[in-house]
C-alpha cells in the first residue's frame, strides 16, 4: 500500500461542478490514511446534520449519542467510494451513506442490550441503554432503522426513482432475517457450543456483518445506475472483504491489546466463542483473509486507477492492527 | 350503520380486469361486517404468504407467530380501502397493506418486552418474548421492520416508482421518532405522573397509534397517485379516526369486561394511567370521539358513494364494544 501523503495540488485536485474539490486518483499520490480521514470528516458532518433534537428530546438525544460516537465509518465510506467509482458523486450517495451508519448503529444498540450481548461499553463510552435505559435504547434503535429509509428517500437528489427503490430493497434485505438479523440469531444460538463448523461460522459473519457491508458497496453502485455485471463484481468484492474483515477481527481479539483495540481484548476466548483462529489457528486465518482480499481486488481490476480507494481499503483490512 | 347483508349478485358485483369480483359499493347493500371480514380474509392470506420459514428457522417462526396472531387488520384494510377510493386496486395496495401490519406487529412485540410494558399476553396468546426469549423478540421486531420496506419495493406492481418512494418515506416518518417511536417515548415518560394534560395525551396518541393509522390511509392514496387535496383530506380523516379510536379504547378499558376486550380490562386505572376518561370523564370522552368521527366523515363527503367503506369504518369506531 502506498503511504505517500496525498497533497492537494492542481495536478490531483480540481473544482467539480458543485464547486467542491474532486480528487483525481492516481497511484503515485493516493494515500489511504488521508483519504479515509477526509471522507470520515465529510460523513461526520452529514451525520451530525441528519438528526436535530426536537420534542420529545430524549429519543433524539439517545439516537445522536450512539450515531455520533465515532467509529471508522467504513460502511458510508464504502458506499461513497463505490458510487464515485461507477460514475456517481459523493453528493448522490451521502444520504444512503448516512442511512447505512444509522442502520449499523441500530444493530449495535440492540446487540449491546442485556437480553443480547449485555455490553456496558462501546467505543470507550457507556452503551446506549446504560445511559438512557433499556426502553429508550430499544426505541432509539427502532427509530434509527425507520428513519434511515425515510432519510434516503427525502434527502437523495439526482438519482432515478427506480434506482432509489433498488437501494431501499437492498437495505431492507441486508437488515432483515435474510441479513444481519438472521446472522445475529445464529450467533446467539451458537453461543456456548463448541462444535460450530466453518460453514456455520461463515453463515453468521456473512449475515451479521457481511450483508450490510455488501449492501454498502452495492448501494453506491445502484445509486449511480451501474449495470448487473458491475453490481455482481462489487457484490463479490464486498462479500470477500466483509469475511476477511471478520477473520482479522477474530485474529486481533487474540493478538492485540485492549488498548490497541479500544475494546476488551481476548473476549472471544473468555466466552469460549468459536472463532476463525479457534478453528484454523492464527496463521491459516491470516492466510485465508489475505486470499479473500486478493480475490476481492481481482474483481475491481477492470476499473483501473479509479478503483484505487476500494483496492486500498481491501488491503487495509489485512494490514490493520486495530 | 346499514346492517343488511351484502349479497353477491350481478347488481353489485362485476368481474374486474384481473378476473376478480369487484364490489360496486352502494349504501343500500353495503354491510360493514361482511366487508371487514372479507377484507380481513384477503389480508390473512397475503400475510401468510409474505414470510416463508427458512434457515435459521427460529427467527422466521418468531416473526410469523406474532404477524399471524389475528387482530382486526385495521391498518391493512384502511390502506386497501383508501387506494380503491382513489382509483387504485386491492392488488396495488396489498404489499403496502402487509407492510403496515408487519410494522404494527414490530411495535407490539417491542412494546410487550419486559423493558417496556412487560406484558405476558397479547390477543389471548403468550407474547413473543415469552415464547422465543427476549433476544429473539427484539430481533423479530427488527426483522419485521426492515422486511416491511423490502417487501413493499419487491412486491408492489403497477405503481409508479415516484409514488412508491413517497410510500417508503411516509412509513419511515410514521415509525421513527417523528411517529410511533416518539409517541411511545412520551408514553413511557408519562407513566406514573398524574399531571399529564390533554395536549400531552394527544401527542402520545397522535404519534403512538395515530401516525401509523394516518400513514395507512395516506399510503393507499399515494399508491393510486392521488393529488395533494385528496391526500390532505385523507390525512385529516385518518388523524381524527385515530384519536377517536384511542379515546374509545380508553373508555372501553373502563366500561367493558375483559372477556369482551380479549385483554385485561381496567388496566389503565390499575396502573394509575392518565386517560381521556380520567381527564374528561366517560360522557365527554364519548362525545369528543363522536365529534372527531363526524369531522372525519365530512372530509370524505366529496367522494360520494365510493367513500362508504371508510365512512362506515369511522362510524364503527364509536359504536364498537371491543
Amino acid at each position: 500500500m502506498n503511504t505517500q501523503v496525498f497533497e492537494r495540488s492542481p495536478q490531483n485536485s480540481q473544482l467539480d461542478q458543485h464547486g467542491e474539490f474532486e480528487h483525481q486518483i492516481n497511484e503515485a499520490t493516493f494515500d489511504l490514511k488521508t483519504y479515509l480521514s477526509e471522507r470520515r470528516a465529510q460523513v461526520e458532518v452529514a451525520l451530525d446534520q441528519s438528526i436535530t433534537v426536537v420534542y420529545p428530546e430524549k429519543i433524539y438525544e439517545a439516537m445522536r449519542y450512539s450515531l455520533l460516537a465515532g467509529g471508522k465509518r467504513l460502511r458510508p465510506i464504502l458506499c461513497l467510494a463505490s458510487c464515485e467509482l461507477t460514475g456517481g458523486t459523493v453528493e448522490m450517495a451521502m444520504p444512503t451513506a448516512c442511512a447505512l451508519e444509522m442502520i449499523h448503529t441500530m444493530s449495535l444498540i440492540h446487540d449491546d442490550l442485556p437480553a443480547m450481548d449485555n455490553d456496558d461499553y462501546r467505543r470507550g463510552r457507556l452503551t446506549n441503554h446504560k445511559v438512557y435505559g433499556e426502553d429508550i435504547a430499544i426505541l432509539a434503535g427502532d427509530g434509527l432503522l425507520a428513519y434511515a429509509f425515510e432519510f434516503i428517500v427525502e434527502k437523495t437528489k439526482q438519482v432515478q426513482a427506480e434506482h432509489l427503490l433498488q437501494v431501499v430493497a437492498k437495505l431492507g434485505h441486508a437488515v432483515a432475517a435474510t441479513g444481519l438479523v438472521g446472522g445475529q440469531v445464529l450467533d446467539l444460538q451458537s453461543e456456548g457450543q463448541d462444535n460450530i463448523d466453518v460453514e456455520t461460522l461463515n453463515f453468521i459473519h456473512t449475515h451479521k456483518t457481511g450483508a450490510l457491508l455488501e449492501a454498502s458497496v452495492v448501494c453506491g453502485a445502484l445509486l449511480a445506475g451501474a449495470n448487473n455485471e458491475v453490481l455482481h463484481r462489487f457484490s463479490r468484492y464486498a462479500c470477500n472483504i466483509g469475511l476477511a474483515f471478520q477473520i482479522i477481527d477474530d485474529v486481533l481479539d487474540v493478538t492485540a491489546t485492549s488498548e490497541e483495540l479500544g475494546k476488551t481484548a481476548g473476549k472471544d476466548q473468555k466466552a469460549h466463542k468459536v472463532t476463525y483462529p479457534s478453528v484454523w489457528g492464527i496463521e491459516k486465518s491470516r492466510h485465508q483473509a489475505k486470499e479473500l482480499v486478493e480475490e476481492a481486488k481481482a474483481e475491481l481490476a477492470p476499473f483501473g486507477e479509479k478503483s484505487i480507494p476500494l483496492m486500498a481499503i481491501a488491503d487495509f483490512i489485512t494490514t490493520r492492527t486495530h
